[in-house]
């Protein structure tokens, strides 16, 4: 049987959940693909019904989702109860995205002709791409695990979801596919629907069966590759969605050093120390000047950092990871300690740490990222230094500005050095608490992740779709969203963009 | 120097051409990406100014350019004017979308407050992504090759190009390219925006460069796998658009066979026979009723086949691989000749086939893709057998239907099953003359393609855009199409989608 760890204690947490067996993979791929004709066939607005059902299950079964999650992550009550506050958020935000239906990017072009000759009528709608496998983050019990983007996406596309449970929290796993898949079964969905596998094996072969169409992952850089290379050594490769790595580098100006060192010594700690420092969007580079109010937020934020005191990470392969990148720094002298907080020897917790270098020393190591309540920081001399150190850093989820309106002008060629190193520019503000809505881009240039798409907010279901064209199709063959007299979805119609409620000659 | 061949005569065609240096490759590769903060900043609307410029330069040029193409590819010059006014259409299409500033996926969300608290004002919009590598095709001399439509959507995009010659036409590439890289130039774009590299070592060199960040190739599996490979050694993986290889399955109903034999004897030759079955979407095989009229369907077909003259096909290789697919099939008992063309011997010319074959007896053998001008004939007993048969094709760009009003049941059962082996469904026309239009899609599961994305028709922009997000930022530092006041493109704000023109409290 699989165990975990308390991280607030170190100490065992036995389960009755055993491995899955690769054959009992195998099954469950089955029942996914024999799901998934009926799960794409019901259409959006009943899927919408379904993602709805979905996350009234989370809520009504929330004390008992917080307690089991905190008792294996050791997050604290406040943090899950608004972290699965934020899953349910997700299933219902993809539920009216599927009701409004401009996902489906529906479009028609009527038979006539063109400079090559007489053309056919077609029409172009997105269908869900299969049974998709989601592996659950360590960090994200909820958000990112059984009950996350990725599964709520990948359902509101039409895919069945085939989970790969985290290992830190199979407990937390377990009771939210319970949740899950009653909820899905007793709103009618066909079995198959949602599966779950447990152990690493189970998700390697996952991973490299043929009904699995598409792979969502929310881990380390590592564990990203190898999932990559299983699906390069398939027949059929197959898109993979991973949210890697990222350092997310902030930049103070000498201008907002001035202006506000107070209130950015206090964001700047809140946002590499909150959720112990095991965000994906942590700030775990900041560029500050080297200048009187560049040293005092840095002061400031040392003294915040002696005060705190240790916190649990999330298991022991990422206590002892921290521990060896802090040590490299320290030992190799690549950074100098400013400051640690209290450690109190209990459980796998360390304590935040801030570090700093001259900007000018900037390399590919100084910045490994460091998943925990670690910071550091690089004082500059200008901001020619700043942009020469940001390509040292690999390419991020998220880059942070923080200035004052006169120096638009520099902020402005910085910025546009940033674009290209990041997927999401800050400003004056901080990259953690990430905003799930319409807008929200979550992903970045390679490593942040190696897609074009997003893990967070409703575009992310474009991960799970596929274009498909009918061609002088009957009326009654095609989707009624193609048909000609339907107008509730946005439609693009010879070209022109039409609103849902509008028809052609309106 | 290169040279390339004739294929009416089989003589050896001279050119000036050196094959590329990989030190010349890798400065393209810099020049290209020197070119793309320019590209990328000069905007949408000037962007589609350029592309009507190069429109422009191709329709100037048209008398020398199909000139040297028929010389090189044998593809005669009512084909070869018809593809030219097809690059010219297809740079003015993305002329268009790019007016019209749909594609930009513009998404504002105002900041405000959510279950989770209070949320930060999120921007999104496509960017483009970097330099592109686009690798021209053997059967498209313009619209898949050096003035082709993954030229002028990766240079819609913002995307700096660098080409990769076909090794079948380098004369048709050098002029398109002096013609595309005049223009541009005259324009006023950037140095670097357009480049152009020659041979195999050369392409290789190419994908494995850094600075590029996207392939677009179409051309055969075995093409394509090899630059997979090349791709999954990079450092950092990149999106490879591969359109590689299609079967074209055909399917005749009994109903259909009843009423319009002719009419479907006439088409299906056409579709296999046209530009000497070197399409893409040629349908290799057909579906065709055991019965008095699926005969006489055939019989009509080798009518036509006997009585056809051998055609040049587009170099020495695909003929070698098209004699010795086709001897496969026959000598190891496969299927059986029903007919073949005169053969005069001149040049690198192939007589049409058509073979048949009991459908009960389809293999993936039996569907290997033969690039020319062959059909394979299935008989088949009943629908059952057809599904059973489909099953035994590798995955397509297009499946077509051919039936009447009166099996609306069955053909509805039919197009299920097909939908998830195809990326386009037709219904009683010829896969072959794909129209390039908003609603077309062009790809399909693998091995048709690898990707969920098309490479004709205006989303095929989306292939080399990346999303990416301002958070709560000045409006000066934020692109026109993302400030308040703008309506000149279509928007999604807070959620609601609005056409260009109108504005939030219209």
């Amino acid at each position: 049987m699989i165990t975990t760890t308390n991280p607030r204690t170190g100490d065992t947490i036995d389960t009755d959940i055993a491995a899955t067996a690769p054959e009992q993979v195998a099954e469950l791929a089955q029942a996914a693909d024999a799901a998934f004709p009926t799960l794409a066939a019901n259409g959006r607005v009943w899927r919408a019904g379904l993602l709805d059902a979905l996350a009234q299950a989370l809520e009504d079964d929330r004390e008992a989702l917080v307690e089991t999650a905190d008792a294996e992550t050791g997050l604290g009550p406040v943090r899950l109860n608004g972290e699965l506050t934020r899953s349910v958020f997700q299933f219902r935000m993809f539920a009216d995205a599927l009701r409004e239906g401009g996902y489906l990017e529906a479009t028609i072009d009527h038979a006539g002709t063109s400079p090559m000759g007489p053309v056919p009528d077609v029409r172009r709608m997105l269908l869900p791409i299969g049974p998709v496998g989601v592996f659950g983050a360590s960090n994200f019990p909820f958000a990112f695990s059984v009950a996350g983007g990725d599964t709520a996406s990948a359902l509101a596309a039409g895919c069945p979801v085939l989970l790969k449970a985290h290992s830190s929290h199979p407990l937390t796993s377990k009771r939210s596919f319970e949740a899950l898949s009653g909820a899905a079964e007793q709103y009618g969905a066909p079995a198959g629907t949602l599966g779950i596998v447990y152990g690493t094996k189970a998700g390697a072969a996952l991973v490299a069966d043929p009904r699995i169409k598409a792979v969502g992952f929310t881990g380390s850089l590592s564990g990203g590759q190898a999932l990559l290379d299983i699906i390069n050594n398939r027949d059929e490769p197959i898109p993979f969605y991973g949210e890697l790595s990222s350092l997310n580098p902030l930049i103070i100006t000498e201008g907002a050093a001035n202006a506000r060192p107070d209130e950015i010594a206090q964001g700047l700690f809140a946002s590499f120390t909150g959720s112990a420092g095991q965000l994906c969007t942590k700030p775990g580079v900041a560029f500050v000047p080297k200048s009187e109010h560049g040293h005092q937020i840095v002061e400031k934020i040392a003294q915040q950092v002696r005060e705190a005191k240790a916190v649990p990470l999330l298991n022991g392969r990422i206590t002892n990871s921290f521990g060896l990148i802090r040590q490299r720094l320290v030992d190799e002298g690549k950074a100098e300690i400013v400051a640690t907080g209290v450690s109190d020897g209990a459980g796998i917790g360390v304590a935040p740490s801030v570090l700093t270098i001259d900007a000018d020393r900037m390399t590919p190591e100084v910045t490994e990222e460091a998943f925990g309540p670690l910071i550091v920081v690089a004082y500059y001399d200008d901001l020619g230094e700043v942009e020469e150190g940001l390509g040292h850093i690999p390419k991020s989820l998220t880059a942070t500005i923080h200035s004052e309106d006169q120096e638009a002008e520099a902020v402005s060629h910085l910025a546009e050095r940033v674009k290209d190193r990041a997927g999401r520019l800050v400003f004056n503000g901080y990259p953690t608490g990430v905003r799930v809505s319409w807008a929200q881009h979550h992903g970045g240039p390679w490593p942040a992740t190696n897609s074009q798409h997003t893990s967070v907010g409703v575009t992310a279901v474009r991960r799970f779709l596929r274009p498909f064209v009918w061609q002088d199709a009957p009326e009654a063959l095609l989707p009624e969203e193609l048909r000609d007299g339907y107008t509730a979805v946005p439609r693009r119609v010879d070209g022109v963009l039409q609103l849902a409620g509008e028809s052609a000659d309106a």
